[in-house]
């Protein structure tokens, strides 16, 4: 089994761009996007062109950003959570570079982010970027139910984030670096309420977090935050205790992407998720503490939930996996 | 851009294995296949369970004929067709390794044979395996229409091959090397008839073989064969006429997939697509030659159109990639 990989020549993530919606830029981190819309449909006549606009967007300023046009990179890597990943497939004939389609569900930037690492760390790319997005409105109809139905939902749902988040991960440059990667295994505890995913995807997230601190023998208090993409509130807390019953006891350290993107006034109940989730709140939030050197060392952890629809009605439960990453500022390593 | 990438260090096909159905059974590879089956359901109660049986079985055969279990690999890399790739996600909780989702359409065994490739040849894994696979029934249904309405179809559609493929690629071990990749880009031609995805995917084929021989500088006439996953026949030809138009005249050396899986009585109209079909006519038709040195030197390139029905509704045209591996026989390069 492939145990976490140690990078040895720290792939850059030289520069990270997020794209979001109304919702998003109502929140707690709405200040911190690059890019922050009041109207939900960009400009487009559908959700799911609105989705890809944001993608295309998320991209071309994550290049712009560090000084490149996109077609001068090496590659993009990504997908979203649309049949057939149509958001990153159609955005990506707009640019000149080759493409590798990922599916992992909400593990999606996490899984591309690891990756480009790899392939940047191996010496085959040099400058690449990857993105993931989500939108709440084209997520609602093809997973749940049309929207104009106004279904409610319960307290364990949590709220497709409306964003698109892009990476570009270079093997020389200034910012911070990906020290190591650890791929998830699929995990299923046999939840099947599509309504309560952080449960499903909580077995994922602590199975990759105690591969991760097994394989590395790293001491969890010498990272300042343990990031996960979206568990949401009641994901959080499960996975926190799986890991405690496991001996590894990490609940002050963990910081859930979903539990952060929204405040507890904006009705979203148990919280953030979507491939845009964590895509948005690393990009804006987080890259930006590890570039100043406020964050010194973060594992970042992006879990998805593998069911489709389909799945659902012929009576399946939820299988979920969960990819991480280790980021550390290149102002000093650890504390 | 990142062009074709030449391997070091061989990465090798040590085994594979396919596994389809009785329509593919009753083709003219129809002998060549590990496991074919006179049941389309292999035994399940819906067409999706079917499809996850036969990639569970084509991942633990191919391991097994290598002499492991599916569990001692150290990744699964994979998709399928299905909306959130529940084929390949499903399957992957059977198995006890790390797994990389991977959306490619029908150009998915291509790209997930690459990215092993790289993976392997950089040494982060040493023994992995990869497999994808489609199926006509739950193909039908999630993209066109349900079966029992007894559409017609036009004689450019192709029919989705119930399979699944698997190939361990290994560091060591005895079989055919993967030498060089060339990960493709999104073309779109502006084809907008799911009927006929051939000539939607022809663009993306051209592009990544002309792409190939420029930058490997190789003479198209020491290749035994140039391997297209699914054009079908519309498609084929359209590849080759738009390859010849730019100076590369390699008709004579192609071999398409789609077209080698039917015969022409099996009313199967312009030939065989979905992920199953390179990956079945790949593991029981050209490994074999290649292993005996039958074969010397193949390019394998499989396409995949990244529409999905939503996307069609909303007037969208299909883009397609095309995703590169050159095979070789360890007995002899070149001829």
């Amino acid at each position: 089994m492939l145990n976490t990989v140690l990078l040895q020549t720290r792939p850059r993530i030289i520069s990270a761009a997020s794209v979001v919606g109304p919702k998003e830029k109502a929140g707690p981190l709405g200040t911190f996007f690059d890019d922050a819309h009041d109207d939900d449909m960009f400009g487009q006549v559908s959700f799911e062109k609105a989705e890809r606009a944001m993608y295309s967007r998320a991209v071309s300023l994550c290049a712009e950003k560090a000084g490149f046009r996109a077609d001068e990179l090496d590659l993009l890597v990504g997908g979203d959570l649309l049949n057939q990943l149509i958001t990153a497939g159609y955005a990506a004939r707009g640019f000149d570079i080759p493409f590798l389609g990922i599916y992992g569900a909400c593990s999606t930037i996490a899984e591309s982010l690891a990756l480009l690492a790899l392939l940047t760390d191996a010496g085959y790319v040099s400058r690449s970027v990857c993105a993931a997005s989500s939108h709440f409105s084209s997520a609602e109809r093809q997973y749940r139910l049309p929207l104009e139905m106004g279904g409610q939902r319960p307290q364990s749902a949590q709220r497709t984030v409306t964003g698109a988040g892009a990476f570009l991960v270079a093997s020389e440059g200034a910012g911070p670096f990906i020290s190591a990667v650890t791929i998830g295994r699929v995990m299923d505890f046999g939840i099947k309420d599509s309504t309560d995913m952080g449960s499903a995807m909580a077995p994922a997230a602590a199975d990759t977090i105690l591969r991760f601190f097994r394989d590395t023998g790293d001491d969890p208090a010498d990272y300042d935050s343990i990031i996960t993409g979206d568990l949401g509130m009641i994901g959080r807390e499960i996975a926190a205790e799986l890991m405690t019953v496991k001996g590894l006891d990490v609940e002050k350290k963990l910081y859930d992407c979903g539990c952060g993107i929204f405040s507890p006034d904006q009705d979203t109940h148990a919280g953030g998720s979507g491939c845009g989730c964590s895509s948005v709140v690393m990009a804006a939030h987080i890259l930006p503490k590890l570039r100043s050197g406020e964050l010194k060392k973060v594992l970042f952890i992006a879990t998805g939930a593998l069911m489709s629809p389909t799945s659902g009605l012929q009576g399946e439960s939820i299988p979920a996996v969960a990819h991480a990453v280790r980021i550390e500022s290149e102002r000093g390593q650890g504390r």
